[in-house]
């Protein structure tokens, strides 16, 4: 596959993705939350997770090779059902999100919680939250469910484990990676594992995916950590050095901590535990040049790259094929996106 | 069934019901979430809902009678896991409206937005609501899943039309019922269905306790409404007058402006259109002494009891036993509740 081709598919999917969330929100009766939820939805999102799902249950029926086999039973329709429901969990947090962070732009544009009230966000983020599961019961049964339910458990408590971290002033990467496993990995993880699951995928097939998700998950957020410290605001859609200002505790600041001379890390230590948020902003510019000078920038890179790959390992237990060129160009996506 | 066992059998079911949310919670390990938990869900709550699920339950369990039926084979642990959901939900909807409303006390105590911080608050509302549906899913099956989320979605389109009705200062009666019908009614109801269901009820027996619940529901509303402008804040727990002050149109307010004179009429108008809660606050006396020359307040408990009795009719369908002294006894209590 050239990368015309490559890409002429991915758009055609996404396509399809954004149609059947058109289609299933068609039901929305109340014309204000069927604005609000246009609003949350389609904006240009990159609708990554529902992707993954439709991927993984191709890649598990090209697998399965014939036509007779009880896989090419799967109906289409359900498999892209169950696809959205992952779109419509990440929208629903990322509405709780920004009114918990009290976020003014998302994509640059206004927030639901700014251009309407915060009220209107968290409702809005209950439906969708509540649409996910209901098409996750509906099109992929029980053990999709189940996935999906544990993935919301985990990024609840990853939510909290993250509070905690900032709070504490908490120096170890191990807390921010079980941060990330929660927070992002593990919806993006069962994105992957159900699409494998209504495929009547096998159990090794699952864990390839799972493994794949997971490092794909982590790397996404590895990225995003960086674009919060180098993204081009005009690009991102958001301001720069929000999670400085809110005392986020994410990776460039870690590693720039572990490899600062004792004076520098002093001097880090001193502006995170800054007591207000705008202090810590006024600072931006002066972290983000230790951040340079000890290579954690660089260093942050590496590490993504390193996920990636190892997500990428995790693939091969498939003959190859267009799916896995297309996963693995999502992973490239992922390393070299900018926004 | 004389009124002291009556009281037994109840206070032992609730106690009962509390001991499964204790246990199913045992496995949050974030100290934080667990601590928030357990200030949500363990105030003296009336427990209503769970009650209903598993009195319906028993309803159907013994109107099959003879021990060798199917249902007589329903895990009595399944019909408890499947009932505390119900209580979930209803604290998570707690949670967020508080955090909506900005309110302060719950319960005579400090809510969750004021004690912890509103992020808490949605965070805590969002793991009980997967947790909810989890168990549902799990103990349930997907008919009562598909029941619960049909009831979730009217919740928020409800709250969503509550919110255009105070902006457009609606007069009308049947906005409100409209909105009550998914603000309350509508999770009472499925809790209710969802008993009959995983009883293996027959169609008849659901939508007779559909009937009940929705009937229960729609009172249970009406005297909460009642009792923001009657109550005694030191027996509610909360302070008088948070509807006039946000503005909600309620029936107390719908009937006085009905029963008016043009003159008083054109005053409560001008009362409820003030631009400020405070304004509004400011009157509260005054608009309750309308309320009770209007006679609005004996109308509204009028309705009430007219609301009960519809639901118990729907009851005759079942032999007499004890679960529908217990059923209509809980219609007494919606009724006299003093909190």
């Amino acid at each position: 596959m050239n990368p015309e081709e490559l890409q002429k598919q991915l758009i055609a999917k996404v396509q399809h993705i954004d149609q059947v969330m058109r289609d299933d929100l068609a039901m929305v009766r109340q014309p204000r939350l069927a604005a609000v939820l246009d609003h949350a939805l389609f904006t240009g999102g990159k609708r990554i997770r529902p992707l993954l799902t439709l991927l993984a249950a191709s890649l598990v029926k090209a697998q399965s090779g014939c036509d007779h086999s009880p896989v090419s039973a799967v109906e289409p329709a359900s498999v892209a059902r169950l696809a959205i429901a992952f779109e419509y969990l990440h929208a629903a947090s990322l509405l709780h999100d920004d009114v918990i962070d009290r976020a003014g732009q998302r994509r640059g544009r206004a927030t639901v919680n700014t251009r309407w009230d915060q009220g209107t966000a968290i409702l809005a983020g209950n439906f969708l939250h509540v649409r996910a599961v209901s098409l996750v019961g509906n099109a992929g049964g029980g053990e999709c469910l189940e996935l999906m339910a544990v993935a919301i458990q985990a990024m609840v408590a990853a939510e909290f484990a993250q509070m905690d971290a900032s709070t504490n002033h908490d120096w170890r990467q191990s807390t921010y990676f079980a941060v990330l496993r929660g927070k992002t990995a593990a919806l993006i993880a069962a994105a992957c594992e159900s699409g494998v699951v209504i495929a009547d995928g096998r159990r090794q097939q699952r864990q390839a995916l799972r493994a794949y998700g997971v490092n794909l998950g982590l790397a996404f957020q590895v990225i995003d950590d960086l674009l919060d410290y180098l993204g081009e605001p005009g690009v991102t859609g958001k301001a720069l050095g929000n999670d400085l200002r809110e005392g986020k505790m994410t990776l460039p600041l870690l590693i720039a901590h572990q490899q600062a001379t004792p004076t520098q890390r002093l001097w880090l230590e001193e502006q995170i535990m800054a007591a207000s948020p705008a202090q810590r902003g006024e600072q931006f510019s002066r972290v983000r040049e230790l951040l340079t000078v000890t290579g954690a920038f660089a260093a942050c890179r590496a590490k993504a790259e390193e996920l990636i790959a190892e997500g990428l390992a995790a693939l091969t237990i498939f003959p190859a094929g267009p799916e896995q060129i297309m996963l693995s160009a999502l992973g490239q996506y992922v390393l070299e996106r900018k926004k």
